[in-house]
């Protein structure tokens, strides 16, 4: 381990070097010292001054890295390693090799496969955002929350039904809802498409995903009618990206570190769960599925919840320039004043526009400002956006994969932030 | 992080005394010393004077510990926890906050999400101990083999057949190939029971379990015939298990660092998968499932193969007192010694025999010592052994669960000493 930590660091450091670099080219980072000085009250005219700045330093910018593919077809969330960085050795975890080899974590848990470590540190992050109620409920841990969606659909689906259970979720909805439902045909459960249009009798199961992910509006169920059962999946529900208003307080809902804090490649998710019985039937499925979930992987968790959820409690005191979710507040609004004022450069694309809300955890009015981009392609020459872009070396993902037009395509706002000032420069050339 | 270790150091440090208390008490424990004196050849009279002793020890100490419940339900190998300690500081991970945030360990490889580290240090495995055959093989990592055996089935199963395809294995068989294959109510493949009575025409998927789980005997296809698909479950095919002939060299063999290390907590297994097409709809599965396997999971088992195939690769050498391999050959073979020795004091209970093989990794004659003893109850007045067992609180799998008869019980031979010599003195009792 120390020798590939070693052989890490070196690949880094020319990475770091460089993003650090670029950063300060084109003063698009946070840093400790810069982000005390801004706040949440930075002025209007000094970010539209930036703003403008920043822009005029992307066209005036040489070719540099033209040829380059950006791939932001997936949500892979880099953007969130400076923040970790940053914060050297507090999230380090050392584990020794006898530690943690048993199957189990709690046999006296009803989720005998949850680290109660992992499960404490959940606890105290939503208190601390205000963003979910956990009194009475069951936490399940599962290998992200992919493992969660389908364990949901295997605990709502009766096991003796004389047809598969329908599930739905309203399009725009999550592109591997659709493939997750059906790659097994089960016949328990299959995908009945979008959810505005079912008027199938019977039971059902729909996905909420608020804010929604590819275009980052809040959602409620837009079936809501007697039989049907509501999984919320709240992936994003985080203060970067929306505004909180209030706990969410539903019968399942589904959260995820990869979204969270960033940390996609430990593949840890929860979910927060009323009923017992359908709790205990998700835990029977991670048990048939991967005999429950990598204990390495929640320790980790759990130390990067605790020292995020210790930056948070810091909120609004002399040490809140290390607050995680103010960083990445301010970030993702300053990847989206950039994104905006590319996309108004021109008459090509547009985005959506959000309605402001009141943030209980920020504690002021914020903007949604979401982790992917639903960028919309305004040109009547172009009929595949997803294709159009490609062309320019941009990946992303169409509408159709959304249940909708492909004139739409969904950009993840993450990624590393080299690629993100690619990806504007591009988009600044296609319009100029 | 630290305070978790202080913690568990603390809570353990009760355990580690109590063990190794016990351990001095019944000359039951290898350390490094008795093992270089000892080595493969430990003359045979010896044994048996050791033996006896030891089960006069059991049965002539006291009453302790005859309300504890003894679970060997599970495969659980918390025996292993004692070598990873005395190996110090050798098999520690020490993970950074910022690190393996990604989704992709490895965007040019097939499969985007095996760490590289991991896959060189399994190669290096089966090279040292040759057991398998790595080269043309693609490398598909799992979370445990649990995911892999459901990613070979969806693999091997054709996306548009008229019905399901037919999943058979040899009773007695691993307990979960039925329930795995049918949970989701699949319309791809479905549980047809035992390949022995299997007649159907058509295509099938065969598992061969070799050594297998339960009863530990040397396994092949039963079925064989044209349109069948073998996957060789090959967890047990490892020198403290078996006596290892050659590298095995199939299309689709599953292994697992649950049984071959004892970290079972860490969910990593990997599949050696010779086409390239099953590969690729192996590792869409996982996509699907779980969107790749825990990146902090896979580095934590590179490390800990590393150290492994480091001291198997001493084997012979000054330093052979270290090999993992042939330390715990050394404790399963004390271990099924005294366990045949009290089952064959009285006439309630018998064991498989096995016939010896000739083991090209110890370089000598083995006996098979399997990681379950397969228990019978030969008492006519004993239908249901696990019900009967449990009446003596001890938690056994009995046979129904495995395709044959409830005279049969499967024993963990994997838990800590502790257990298995609480084990030990109530099978001396039921007896006696």
């Amino acid at each position: 381990m120390r020798n590939l930590l070693v052989l890490s660091l070196a690949l880094n450091l020319s990475l770091i070097t460089r993003v650090f670099f670029d950063g300060e080219k084109h003063g698009l980072f946070f840093s400790v010292e810069n982000q005390k000085q801004r706040g949440p009250s930075f002025a209007a005219d000094k970010e539209a001054h930036a703003t403008q700045k920043t822009l005029q330093s992307l066209s005036s910018s040489s070719q540099e890295g033209t040829e380059k593919v950006i791939n932001l077809d997936h949500g892979d969330p880099t953007m969130y390693e400076k923040y970790w960085m940053m914060m050297g050795e507090r999230t380090t975890v050392v584990i020794p090799g006898w530690y943690s080899m048993s199957y189990f974590s709690d046999i006296k848990n009803l989720c005998w496969f949850l680290e109660p470590e992992f499960a404490k540190q959940v606890i105290r992050l939503h208190k601390a955002v205000g963003n979910a109620v956990t009194e009475g409920r069951h936490i399940v841990v599962g290998t992200g929350s992919s493992q969660l969606i389908l364990a949901a659909l295997f605990a709502l689906s009766p096991k003796d039904g004389s047809e598969p259970m329908s599930v739905v979720s309203t399009a725009p909805f999550y592109s591997s809802y659709p493939v997750m439902s059906n790659y097994l045909k089960s016949g328990l459960y299959n995908w009945a498409g979008d959810a505005r249009s079912f008027n199938k009798e019977g039971p059902y199961i729909e996905f909420v995903t608020s804010p929604n992910n590819p275009d980052g509006f809040v959602r409620h169920s837009m079936v809501n009618r007697t039989g049907g059962i509501l999984v919320h999946d709240l992936a994003y529900y985080w203060p970067q990206y929306t505004p909180i208003p209030s706990p969410a307080d539903h019968d399942l809902s589904l959260f995820t570190v990869s979204k969270a804090t960033g940390h996609a490649g430990t593949r840890i998710g929860w979910a927060l769960v009323k009923d017992a019985e359908v709790a205990k039937k998700m835990i029977k499925f991670i048990e048939l599925n991967t005999i429950g979930v990598s204990r390495d992987s929640q320790l980790r968790a759990a130390k990067i919840l605790e020292v995020l959820t210790n930056t948070t409690e810091k909120h609004g005191s002399s040490d809140s320039g290390e607050s995680f979710f103010e960083k990445s507040y301010h970030l993702m609004a300053e990847r989206w004043r950039l994104l905006r004022a590319a996309v108004n450069n021109g008459r090509m694309f547009s985005l959506p526009d959000f309605a402001p809300g009141f943030c209980h955890f920020l504690q002021q009015e914020t903007q949604p400002q979401p982790a992917f981009a639903w960028l919309k392609c305004e040109d009547d020459a172009v009929e595949d956006c997803e294709s159009f872009l490609r062309g320019h070396k941009i990946l992303t993902r169409g509408g159709r994969h959304f249940g909708v037009s492909p004139k739409y395509v969904r950009i993840s706002m993450l990624d590393r932030d080299i690629n993100f000032i690619l990806f504007l420069k591009r988009l600044s050339k296609i319009q100029s």
